[in-house]
């Protein structure tokens, strides 16, 4: 009784002749069971066979949700103090399985899980599974675009309580706060990642932490949030200023902004992605900020909020149709401060759409 | 210019003639160099060696908040479209060290990683990492309890202000958003997981996700939540009714607060671990519902929510003064309901420290 995405993922490793596979990500788990879950340290797998039904492996206090998903194949419980690696041992062997190859998560599975996996298959050859679920997770089907546009609606609705809620004086996390509140208030409970909001020096930290520092006249504040709806992800990066910028500052917003449309207008299906970096990366070089932009244009983005295409410069893939990724150039001058400007974007048939739609002219509060 | 900590962690290397150390997780580095970070799927590694300083491997954009934290050793700084594994080879090889064993967090670690490591030091034996690690941070120095102490307070916080924002009607994401928008005016950037507020039926699923219930009259209403101040985390819940409750709500509450209870006043130093769980579910099955705690007594707390010692029955270590961890009983109906009071707690010399304080006797609002 598997869903399609299993019966793909089946087709793959009966390709490769693979014994069988063991997923235990979070994303991919999901993505195969559409059961949700964050089981921290304890071990949650997906098991999957040639010729056998799929099994679902999980403590005994989630059975009731992953029943609640529709899950209708084997579900192994075990409780704190049972050894789950014995009960799958034993699964494996009822079913007369040799797993002579197994598919698994290289870059998500945990040295020791592969230790305990060679004790009870006896050192299978592993195959990355990521092969496949990166190449199947990238491309998006229909009702996935259609939460991901909902998710970007909300994180450019984050921004637009964010921008309101400005203020000479508040500080950082005030605003941080008052945007989760409203987001909660839609239903969101989980954000994709640590909302951002910096405002001053600290722009210039493409990972600075927000704190209790105070928003000043003339400073830069940057956002970078996103939402989790329905399993997926959002990320929307906007800089606004309050009160006025000088010309260093306003340079600086318009060569981003110059380098994220220009990146963002060449999207189509075919384009080899490394170009879209480079784009952005020539138009800020070209200005003298280059040392500036020290990361990547962006992410593919859907379940996880970093996944498949990576988006730098040397990645030689061409776009497809229904790739989600976001595009972020930044530049971040220590001591003055920085700007980022980032958008999802959907590959179209066409061209692209750009899920995330606040305005991203210069804003001066 | 190693601190104490990786002194310690030295020691040990050379105690067991370990050549070096590799430490990527986000906890262990921080525990290690005070340097708090979250790459993503990006690498950031402490290399350890017995007579060479250390050399902290991060994305180039990490750099200013690196020297931030006060690092004085090598930084190896690496672009979005670097290899850094080869930087790692050039600057062991520069030393002339010949990597024999390398002590790695195989509780940590990704398998592809590991695969990347055997390629650069010629499949060198992996130690546990974590053997020491754990040991180290399972017993918290004074300035670390400090910190844990101020953590429980803001829980403590947290739940007193969603309790005050109970009222019928109300959804279970609304009450979440008022806990953690006050806790951020107060300066918490993070909780330690996703908040829980739970109502109703829902309260009977350990790992409930809030939405938009609604809270009725009759209600159980279950906080489980904490933040990371400092680094550190606490965690709390506490379970309160709306309007009245039955016999049965009644008989499950009173129940699991007396094993949280008796397992927490017999903690003191020597206790084997295992006792606490068991002397919480043996109150708990003898009042017939053994079957709905589906879940350890507790877990480890510090710079991980969930850390060591894994508080199970079958734990034969003893307490020692300076653990930190938590006391969890629960009982989950389904359909009916559930309870949950968890506390989190410090060994002392003589006994212990109930760092949470808010009230636990049943609540009726």
């Amino acid at each position: 009784m598997s869903n399609q995405r299993i019966q793909q993922f089946i087709s793959w490793m009966k390709a490769k002749n693979i014994s069988a596979g063991f997923i235990t990500s979070k994303a991919n788990i999901f993505y195969l069971t559409k059961f949700y879950t964050d089981p921290h340290e304890r071990l949650v797998s997906l098991l999957v066979f040639q010729d056998e039904a799929p099994i679902l492996v999980a403590p005994n206090m989630e059975r009731e949700q992953i029943l609640a998903c529709g899950w209708d194949n084997e579900i192994i419980g075990y409780s704190d103090t049972d050894n789950p690696w014995e009960f799958i041992k034993k699964a494996v062997e009822k079913r007369g399985i040799s797993v002579q190859t197994l598919a698994i998560e290289k870059e998500h599975m945990i040295y020791q899980r592969a230790e305990k996996i060679n004790e009870i298959f006896t050192h299978p050859t592993f195959i990355s599974a990521e092969e496949k679920l990166h190449e199947l997770r990238m491309i998006k089907e229909s009702e996935e675009i259609s939460i991901l546009r909902e998710a970007a609606k909300l994180a450019d609705y984050g921004v637009e309580v964010g921008v309101n809620s400005i203020k000479e004086g508040k500080t950082e996390l005030e605003v941080l706060a008052t945007i989760e509140f409203e987001l909660k208030k839609k239903g969101i409970r989980e954000m994709s990642f640590s909302t951002m909001v910096l405002t001053g020096e600290k722009t210039a930290a493409p990972h600075g932490k927000p704190g209790l520092e105070t928003i000043k006249n003339g400073d830069f504040v940057l956002f970078d949030l996103g939402v989790v709806l329905e399993g997926y992800c959002s990320d929307i990066t906007r800089t606004v200023a309050l009160g006025n910028v000088n010309d260093k500052q306003r340079e600086i917003y318009e060569t981003v902004l110059k380098a994220e449309l220009d990146a963002l207008n060449i999207c189509k299906p075919g384009l080899e992605i490394g170009t879209i970096d480079k784009t952005a990366r020539s138009i800020i070089t070209n200005k003298g900020y280059g040392d500036y932009f020290t990361h990547r244009i962006g992410h593919g983005l859907g379940i996880d909020v970093h996944e498949f295409p990576s988006m730098t410069s040397t990645n030689t893939n061409t776009l497809k149709a229904g790739m989600t990724f976001t595009i972020e150039p930044g530049i971040y001058v220590p001591k003055v401060g920085g700007v980022r400007i980032e958008d999802d974007v959907l590959i179209t048939e066409n061209g692209f759409e750009a899920l995330t739609k606040y305005p991203k002219e210069l804003q001066i509060l």
